[in-house]
């Protein structure tokens, strides 16, 4: 990014520019979430994470078709957001040694994450529309229904599997 | 925070460690969003903008009242994930020149706080009710739905206001 010049000059730069940010957001979850992982103790919360950690990898791959599409190469840009939300997942497990309570908290940061997710997949599908590229619609879409499906699902496992409960009692 | 402790012992800390979270998540919001109103271009963005600083600041009010319910001081804890999520819309917002693009990107970055208060008020409020805090939830659950109603609102601008389709002309 320059500091002289400004560098998103179209509709498209920006939405070039937000495309290489969750480009970005989706490589560094794949990177975190092992972490995340390795330090749940709930079954479900595990398999759960494993799970969407495959379904990551395929985000990231369909981001390289969207940019394949679009004939610009698949670059990532820094994302301050996600970084601040990973950032902020770690701090806060440091702080925890009771393994139920920190299966909650690790819910409530990979909620953060998907909720990042489902807002940036939302406004990308808004302007894929508005600047005319229907044909990258399917892939965006198909990723934001998995974000919003994993986010339905921490939910589900926070509360049916009574990981709250367990951390309350 | 602690260093060489684990500062976080129980899930009521846990709990507290979030409402400091999102109190300072809020007040930052307040001294940010001035900055997004003189940026914005499209009048309904700037006054939908404006109304929602005069909610931020009944938010930050509300906390108050639910630290003095639970007896506890109203302090903020860095918050990692709202630093970043406002750096990037300042450093994306830095790089536009052209007015109706960054309306857009106003939109998106005003949507990725609201997404990210949404996740955490949703949060906060599941774990009110598994600690027995159910006095709390009405003030939380009152936040909760105008950040849900703030975020709707920004997509009706975005797309029955046409900017979008301003910004891609």
């Amino acid at each position: 990014m320059g500091v002289f010049t400004k560098d998103i000059k179209t509709f498209d730069d920006l939405f070039l520019h937000q495309l290489r940010d969750i480009y970005y957001a989706e490589k560094q979850i794949v990177k975190k979430l092992p972490g995340m992982i390795e330090k749940a103790t709930n079954r479900d919360l595990t398999t759960g994470l494993k799970d969407h950690l495959e379904q990551t990898k395929g985000h990231v791959e369909r981001l390289e078709q969207v940019f394949k599409k679009l004939g610009k190469e698949a670059k990532a840009v820094d994302c301050p957001a996600i970084d601040g939300i990973l950032k902020e997942a770690d701090e806060t497990s440091g702080e925890i040694e009771d393994k139920e309570v920190l299966d909650a908290a690790i819910i409530a940061a990979a909620q953060a994450v998907e909720h990042y997710e489902i807002t940036k997949y939302g406004t990308l599908i808004a302007w894929a529309h508005a600047l005319g590229h229907d044909s990258l619609v399917t892939q965006l879409a198909a990723t934001l229904k998995e974000e919003g499906a994993a986010d339905k699902k921490l939910t589900t496992i926070a509360e049916s599997k009574n990981v709250n409960r367990k951390a309350a009692s």
